[in-house]
């Protein structure tokens, strides 16, 4: 066996069963071991971000890593905003990187750049395989760490994947991650929730699943507390009878607004809320220190659990009244009429999406109407951006879709974040995948004209115009998607946009519709 | 002033007129700025990765820096692989990357990264500024380092770009770079060049603009050598009048055959040539030890001046034979007829190109016809990938054309490649700019099917097909350049090419041809 094979096989008796890839001439032993390795299937990918904006997508609907192969330090920098993204999400993913064979590393021959120093900015894990005799291992050491929830970076030189190991094939397994617990922290967290006091549960990762969803509901049955999601979170799951949350506000007066309201605060599968900058006027921080404040040291699938014994701990019951979690009904909005608007595309989506749908959020300033409604609609997954870097939705909504073949796929798009990786929309051709892409075309960085305007400038001077304005000349979105192989379409009234998303999601296959707003 | 006027005031001061900019909230400050400090235009990208190349582009026609100012980590991810292209054809770039406040940094916001980690990867000088007061100072220091031929990265957070300076306000200058030379290596160099044996000159950088090469072909009239470029140089100026040299060639047994040739090999401007990649059955070297080698340590403007020196050295004529070092006449080829191929493309590009023309070249596998015509066609100038990281010809003919708006720019252009940054067609659109891009439209990416072959590999299994496949479905490029803003028709034949090529260089503004090979 190769390098290569051994590789691949480790991976494939890990559970890995999917390759986002665009390769280069230091992958190919890794590209002919796809055809002597059954189990692994290689997705392409025209740009290395949307390979790895679709393992994220993949890794968080699946809870299994995808593997990613990247083409030298350029690939990996092409890579590196949606590694990002995944790293700040906590999917797991395993991220491999072809390097210069050992004795052409000294060369620095043209395409030679620091791959490491790379690789930190957004691995939770790395290691660089020398000998192919260790790679089984090291393959596996960076699928358990993927398991954990991280970016794991396999740095793995040619002649290493095209060698032949010599001894015995043993193929290493990784160890499994069940998450952790400590039961000092969910002890704390009931004597502060056992006071009068007011009391917010900040939920994120693990803690916005059903079963975390459905423990949450029972304390806040019990003590009164409210139910506040993290910002943007990886994934949740949301829609009549599952336990509603409110997320904590974009900009901090908002934030501080919400949070501020609290006396006690305990975390739940995330960290402190921050500002997502450092805006002027405002600290860092979004709790203060007249709060208690208590975070539950648990993580993966042991933290629904840790919310349980939380919920034991304080005596709550054990059914959950929808009347006080969220809507026990299917609540849709009626469907609006006229011109269409951000407000109204919102509606129009509510209105209209499947049950079961996976709505991929990158909305931006256009989606703000959409969040409050997802509480009644029938369930579905809402996968957002905790890790900010734009240009996520259009991959991850191919790495859902590859994970969840069944399930309708809805990205919900800004159109200037949609630029960043619009090279997936071919992906999505190439493999029939049935997303639906709604392109919110506004024509512009609009939030950084809400930022102008938070700063006072309300008539920003020419250059600073032209630098958030996107439509000279405008972006045709249907002749780009039909280009990349998508069928597509623009609307630019209520009712067109919902006779075309009904086609859309009538139809197998991807589609885009540019919602000229 | 605020810091960003600062920055920007030195910037202007240092004869940079021109920023690429895909700017964020962070980087607000420096948009404002552009309105109140005259002397810059800020150019927007719709992604980072070309604004980048476009920095490059414009640094190699110009030698002077332009400035990028990218957001955050994620937005100087994006940008990297450019910036590595420009790192290695030694490209002048004030890469300014926008920081969270310095207050903030702790707070591991959502799109915190190690930006340091990530900028070294690159950057031939860096640094953080952490107050206005050295604002002047830093971003002096980053221009010096950018006119030495280096990616200078400055990380301004953005509290210290909306700060006020207090004090003077003194503009620092950077420090001119004229390069240098060390007259001991001329020295060598002479004693080697009056011994019998094969010489050969290889020459990168300024050896390549017309004056170094005047200075070669003296040499080469007095001693015979051979003259060589490195294999992608970064600029070279190129057509009837102008020296002529022969390129290394991208493939090891090639490159090997060409300089196995020589007894003596002196490098002027280039390193000494290794192969692209770590090929098996290949050492990394290029040369061997059985050859007298010696490098001329000169560089910049005093690298045309040492091989003057040389030549002066070696009582070499004064004037140049045309007849020995070059084409004296144009000598076009015949437009020809039928079917298009790559072959009848480089044909048709090379009978049909304006004189004094930017040709940007990614062609990659379907160019090879094209160099050898090059010394015979009227004086143009030639822009390749010395770094190899693909995607660097549609932004980088965007740079040359806002640095050089009244000479033509055709982009001979990769299919694949031009994937990995076709947001670029918009700011051709944008910036009304005379750009001619055509695709080698031959739907793969078809160097690794020349690999495979090479490896002997010559019917690779499925897997590995469909990941050099880039047919299914094949990309409309007239679809997606028309919906970037930017004219466009597919060709298939050599007739349909030369008239719509001809349309093309005769309309302003920019046109894309889709070359159906």
């Amino acid at each position: 066996m190769t390098g290569a094979e051994i590789l691949l096989k480790t991976a494939v008796n890990a559970g890995v069963e999917i390759c986002f890839t665009n390769p280069g001439t230091t992958e190919l032993p890794l590209v002919s071991a796809f055809d002597t390795v059954p189990g692994i299937r290689p997705i392409l990918g025209l740009f290395e971000g949307c390979c790895t904006g679709a393992a994220d997508g993949y890794g968080r609907m699946t809870g299994q890593p995808a593997m990613t192969l990247l083409h030298l330090g350029p690939g990996l920098g092409n890579g590196i905003a949606n590694l990002h993204n995944a790293r700040r999400a906590r999917t797991p993913v395993l991220n491999v990187i072809g390097e210069h064979a050992t004795w052409h590393r000294s060369a620095d021959s043209p395409l030679s750049m620091d791959i490491v120093a790379l690789a930190e900015s957004v691995s939770g894990w790395q290691r660089t395989s020398t000998v192919s005799q260790h790679l089984s291992q090291d393959t596996a050491d960076a699928i358990t760490a993927a398991l954990s929830g991280k970016v794991a970076t396999l740095i793995v030189p040619s002649d290493v994947q095209w060698s032949e190991k010599s001894g015995d094939d043993k193929i290493h397994p990784p160890k499994a991650f069940d998450g952790f617990v400590e039961t000092e922290s969910i002890e704390r967290a009931v004597a502060l929730l056992r006071t009068e006091k007011k009391a917010a549960l900040i939920l994120g990762g693990w803690a916005l699943r059903p079963s975390g969803l459905a423990a949450a509901a029972r304390i806040k049955i019990q003590t009164g507390c409210d139910l506040i999601s993290e910002r943007a979170p990886a994934r949740m799951e949301r829609g009549v009878g599952i336990p509603a949350t409110e997320f904590i506000p974009y900009f901090p007066r908002q934030a501080l607004a919400l949070l501020s309201k609290y006396q006690i605060v305990v975390l739940a599968g995330t960290d402190e809320p921050v500002t997502f900058f450092g805006w002027k006027g405002y600290e860092s921080r979004l709790l203060n220190d007249n709060q208690d404040i208590c975070q539950i040291k648990a993580a993966g699938k042991r933290l629904p659990q840790a919310l349980e014994n939380l919920a034991d701990a304080l005596e709550a019951p054990r059914s959950i009244d929808t009347a006080v979690t969220g809507c026990s009904q299917v609540e849709r909005p009626a469907l609006p009429q006229g011109q269409l608007t951000a407000q109204n595309a919102c509606l129009i989506l509510a209105a209209l999406q499947p049950e079961n749908a996976i709505i991929v959020n990158e909305s931006i300033t256009s989606g703000a109407d959409y969040f409050p409604l997802g509480a009644g609609l029938p369930p579905h997954t809402l996968l957002m951006l905790p890790g900010g870097a734009i240009g996520y939705g259009i991959p991850c909504a191919v790495g859902a879709a590859i994970a969840c073949p069944r399930r309708p796929v809805i990205n919900f798009q800004a159109d200037g974040s949609a630029l960043y990786t619009l090279q997936a929309l071919w992906m999505q051709a190439r493999e029939s995948l049935n997303i639906t892409t709604l392109i919110c075309s506004n024509r512009s960085y609009n939030i950084l004209n809400i930022e102008f305007s938070r700063s006072g400038i309300t008539s920003p001077g020419r250059y600073a115009q032209t630098l958030t304005d996107l439509g000279n000349p405008a972006i045709d979105w249907a002749q780009i998607s039909q280009g990349m192989g998508v069928p597509a379409v623009a609307v630019d009234s209520c009712e067109s946009l919902a006779r075309e998303l009904k086609i859309a999601l009538d139809e197998p296959g991807p589609h885009l519709i540019e919602m000229m707003l």
